[in-house]
């Protein structure tokens, strides 16, 4: 309410002047005082920097320039034909060695790169293959034979059908298309959001046989963490529907196994890496449950946040929106927590859509209305003036995966993307990348590229970089002492890369 | 100012509300409130129907639904493929009866559409026809052979060719073909920005010998009045650089002429068309001339506004803004008229550019510093939260233009398009079609439909229609008294249209 007087006094001091401005030529002076005072209100526009960022913040410009004048705009194309330009960029070079605090929004399916799994994981000795009758994959470690299943009849071991193949390479990649959506064509293969939402779920599946095997899950997050530490990111918020696992000889884990074996990962990753803050987990069921299924969910979250208060950040509902069902239509499984009178932090998906208007639309408002913490995507919040309000009031930040929102075609240019009023606005905000192996992108750098060269465009600065750094810790699930922690570790690294620039 | 606190107030109503909600399961009917207090910002959100309105309103609401589940759906469709679909669609019928009040945004030499010039015009006698080295066109009425020109070489008779030609109907599409950007794939044809303004520019040149054809010109004006007229449009505000006329024995008129003809036919139309209300110039010069040359058209445009009080309604400055230069750039000849003491209404294109904090992006708050009465596309506004309030606060509307935004490759999927922002938050804003012959639109329901089904999406009702139709007399430059003559007829129009309907 005060910041809203004082916008609003504020506003109208310049208005004054502006009324004086217009008596004359324009007095370039107080023409520059506007274009400060617009300037201040965006991500980081109030952020002061040292003389050294301040050189580096120059430089960056430069660098922008030059790539918004070149022939190929990177932000401008399918991610999929950016990415050799985008490696190629002096820009995504620095944002790699840039500390950029913590991934927020990534699923647990796609953490880790399909080199990995294809190169290492594929090789593992019991790995079965079978190809289904719509053209996907599935996977299993098994020490006999797998029985045929309803999706798919004959499996093989990959060491037998690897020794048979001529071309190991080519087999390879072409199992490596089966977990990824990329592709070197992408608006011929994906000519709507229901032929890449399809592949991305068959992909998903492809990659389940693979991840949910126990001694494979354990070196998964592993590596997960290591490709993040990699790209200079500390911490993670890591969104898991907590699959069960499986051991060679059929036996399976639950949930509480997979939380307990993120936990002992994290710690060993720690230990390994000292400057690594940790990870976290985002429990997340499937918008195809029906209500009483939420229900059970929401109840065994609860319970899970309370035996694991240090790994369970809280619940979330994922899948495809404009297809699935509404947070409303979940209201009650939803309220369950406030019933019980206990907290189970939301962050919801909400927003996923192009459709204006519609149930779905609605979300955005409905995950207010359920106090989430944060919004996975809000694509559509720019739409919605007294949503984007009272997010912007309660500080529930948005957190956009530019590429994301690219591939799954609700956008092509990015420089349309909506995030581009609220980075004008410094509505709260962070940057994620969602599914990175099923996109083709590791850790952060790669949508802080795009975030901040197409959607924050030219005035986006040194300071709008800094504060979606500190955001992400800001806006993190993390109680306060570990955020102060947070912000200590992320500040010495941020320190060695300024020095490190110049 | 006022408005500002009010609205302070009121979101920390809705606030206080919302903490109560958020003790339990929210609220539906405080949820239902939240929702409507949310639509009631958008354009036309406060618009009170009538039964007879909200009949017809609930009838759009159902046809929207269907045409949004379909399987190609137009808006997201690049217009020249969406157009087919768009006219089988019942709401596109409804918005071509429904009277849209007035046109303020069309250029001159693309007012009409080039079936017309080529069936029509170019079937006149005298005619010559010249193809130039870089595959265009040249047109030329003359009653003697024509001279050899640097660009053009060799000038045909155009009936001496079409009697040798054996294909007339082919070869009157290929004439088409070189007057208009539409095209069965436009992606192949048009990779880039870069391209389509080249091609924009060529058909631009071609028309015009067509068009300064002093006894064309009055056919001209006439018949695009007229069809204005069909799609039930009664004002239009023709954004013209005057160019100079010529005879056929080649004597050259001035741009006196050409504002006295087009107040003669103007009379002549309304004459014939009683409910017609009329139609004013908005000088325009392209961008790409001098300083001194826009002094010199800022100093002409304030003598023939003096001239013609009732046919010029002001200035502005034209051509592609992401290569021509500033506003800024200009600003001694923009300031001239304050320095003389006079008014000279400015009616600028600004911010029709993805680039965001280029030089370019920064027309859209000199525009305001210049005290523009309306902004040409402002595409870019919604970047620039200032601006943004300025505009509103001054009520200087936005002249909306989505296909023309399409076409020149600003946007592809128009439910991404920046309006949607401002339409959402009833920002002051204007339908118009920019270049309806090159475009191959005819009048304003080709983009009323894009505007009202993509860029508004399933919120935007009859009450936004209404508002948009209003709204185009409202920030007409049209004095006062005849504003009230508009609003009248309109609302005749309007009351005969839902009578029609119901
Ligand atoms: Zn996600
Ligand atoms: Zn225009």
């Amino acid at each position: 309410m005060v910041i809203s007087i004082c916008q609003a006094v504020v506003t109208y001091v310049l208005l004054l002047w502006f009324v004086r401005v217009t008596d004359g030529m324009p007095d370039p002076a107080q023409r520059d005082l506007l274009m400060r005072q617009e300037a201040s209100r965006q991500t980081g526009g109030r952020v002061a920097l040292t003389a050294a960022e301040q050189k580096l913040d120059a430089y960056l410009h430069q660098l922008k320039e030059k790539e918004m004048s070149a022939a190929q705009f990177p932000p401008a194309l399918h991610y999929f034909k950016a990415k050799p330009h985008i490696q190629k960029s002096s820009i995504f070079k620095l944002l790699q060695k840039m500390p950029k605090g913590a991934a927020l929004h990534i699923h647990s399916s796609s953490l880790v790169s399909v080199e990995w799994l294809v190169k290492n994981v594929t090789y593992r000795p019991h790995c079965y293959i079978c190809f289904t009758w719509d053209n996907s994959v599935r996977f299993l470690f098994s020490d006999r034979q797998p029985f045929p299943r309803w999706d798919c009849f004959y499996w093989q071991l990959l060491e037998t059908l690897r020794a048979k193949i001529g071309d190991p390479k080519g087999f390879d990649n072409s199992l490596m298309q089966h977990l990824t959506l990329f592709t070197e064509d992408p608006d011929g293969e994906y000519p709507s959001q229901d032929v890449v939402w399809e592949k991305f779920e068959k992909a998903f599946i492809a990659a389940a046989g693979l991840i949910t095997h126990a001694p494979v899950l354990k070196d998964y997050f592993y590596k997960g963490l290591g490709e993040l530490q990699l790209d200079n990111i500390m911490y993670l918020e890591l969104r898991s529907g907590l699959s069960r696992t499986y051991e060679l000889d059929g036996t399976i884990h639950n949930k509480v196994w997979t939380l307990k074996t993120f936990q002992e990962v994290t710690k060993k990753f720690i230990a390994d890496h000292p400057d690594f803050l940790g990870a976290r987990i985002i429990i997340s069921v499937h918008r195809a449950l029906g209500v009483s299924e939420v229900k059970a969910a929401v109840k065994e979250a609860i319970q899970l946040q309370k035996d694991f208060p240090d790994v369970v950040a809280g619940f979330d509902m994922v899948g495809r929106e404009d297809s699935g069902r509404t947070l409303w239509y979940f209201r009650e499984a939803l309220s369950l927590p406030t019933e019980l009178g206990v907290t189970l932090p939301y962050f919801f998906h909400a927003g996923e859509t192009d459709d204006e208007g519609t149930d779905v639309d609605q979300n955005i408002l409905d995950a207010l209305l359920f106090n989430t913490t944060r919004i996975g995507h809000g694509y559509a919040l720019a739409h919605h003036p007294l949503a984007k309000e009272l997010s912007r009031k309660r500080n529930v930040a948005v957190e956009l995966c530019p590429i994301s929102n690219q591939v799954l075609k609700l956008v092509s240019d990015l420089r349309n993307h909506p995030a581009a009023v609220l980075m004008s606005e410094g509505h709260p905000m962070v940057i994620s990348s969602d599914d990175p192996s099923l996109f083709g992108t590791t850790g952060l750098s790669y949508d802080f590229y795009e975030a901040f060269v197409g959607i924050g465009g030219l005035k986006a600065n040194l300071g709008t970089l800094k504060e979606l750094a500190v955001n992400s810790i800001r806006y993190s699930s993390l109680p306060a002492q570990l955020k102060d922690t947070g912000y200590a570790m992320w500040q010495r690294k941020w320190d060695a890369f300024i020095v490190d620039q110049s």
